[in-house]
């Protein structure tokens, strides 16, 4: 809660009057379904740091590209990385570049909702979606930070178990910054929102909840016998 | 396998001499990693099947937007829908509009790889990318089989066992269509990739799987007594 108290004085500074909230814009208002729509902060961070697999946005070519990707966050940050290669990472730049213009959207699905009508089928979900301007992290603290914190999100507590990455490795690593400013979350729970008149219909309805469930881990063909599982695996 | 095969020929009259490929276009030639791209139509069919929400890229006042959305497959055909206040949807407009550019991501994540070192620290997954023009469509058959699909693909054999659309809800249903044929799968599979002077190193390396799991069907509140639970939610 600290890295998230503190950021959110920086982005009440830059944004709203409001400490806990992400000020909306024109492109974080929603048309539609407008009570789904949060902007508390809280709820924001609790939704991106449940996940590490995004979908990024930009535009190439006048033409919209989208693809998953793991993302890490520090406190108002939001940090995703790749190989220096990587076509939406070169094209971000490093500051003073004009940066690249992006839309980072992280999807949590809690439910399927089956209605007695099929128009009233749907998603229970939890959403975040970040507009802005990405760039590449050429701060080396900072770069080592941001694939710390990527990491982690994978696996909690791993960073500080693993080989940190050699000179040639991070030389090989682009990781791109978005700030996160321009956000709003978007929700959907409880049961499903059936017309009166369809109550009395023969049809089950309710919620199948759904949620990502981790197996057993499966060793790697050439890890040395014996080598003892640790307890954040088994924690996942 | 019927719907895939006449598909195939679809596609391979347009854009190939083989049948049960998609041909590489610029766009989705990978520029890294590329023995992780396939476009063998099978695959890529498997991958969309087994899922439902994905992640729609379009460019709206030149920045991009994501947003996670359902989707339904009918052989060649990708369809998406919303209301018709929605602002994708009422962007791609109905043919002979010019349509909307988007792009449609599928992701499924199978597994986080855990290596010796951050750097090769990974996920196993098989996402698709479709690129193409969308447009609404007008049909009243074609959208009835497409919002079939989309109910169908959250819980297959649901169409049939809920009340179909009225009139009214069709008229305030969009649906749009993609063409599946600028398309491309990338698929991550297996153990870590550790460098060999690592092997010795005292960290724990493999895979953690993960899968989405259903639970128990929850009923809604308002739901008869005695209703008894579908075959096909079991499944699931």
């Amino acid at each position: 809660m600290s890295q998230a108290a503190s950021s959110a004085t920086t982005s009440s500074q830059a944004t709203s009057s409001r400490a806990a909230s992400y000020e909306p814009t024109e492109r974080t208002t929603l048309t539609r379904a407008r009570q789904r729509a949060t902007y508390d902060e809280e709820t924001v961070h609790a939704i991106l740091d449940e996940g590490y697999v995004c979908h990024l946005g930009f535009v190439r070519d006048g033409s919209p590209v989208v693809l998953p990707t793991l993302y890490g966050r520090v406190g108002d940050r939001l940090y995703l990385h790749g190989s220096t290669g990587s076509r939406p990472l070169r094209m971000a730049g490093a500051a003073p570049d004009p940066g690249l213009d992006v839309c980072v959207t992280v999807t949590h699905v809690d439910g399927l909702v089956l209605a007695r009508s099929a128009f009233h089928h749907s998603i229970n979900y939890r959403c975040v979606v970040v507009h802005g301007t990405a760039h590449q992290v050429t701060d080396p603290e900072e770069k080592t930070s941001a694939l710390d914190a990527l990491v982690d999100h994978v696996v909690p507590g791993r960073a500080a178990d693993s080989r940190p990455g050699n000179a040639k490795e991070l030389a090989a690593t682009a990781v791109i910054r978005l700030d996160l400013r321009e956000v709003s979350a978007k929700i959907r729970a409880g049961g499903p929102d059936d017309e009166p008149e369809d109550l009395a219909l023969p049809y089950w309805s309710g919620v199948l909840p759904v949620t990502p469930v981790y197996g057993a881990p499966i060793p790697a063909d050439d890890l040395a016998p014996g080598t003892p599982e640790p307890a954040y695996l088994t924690a996942r």
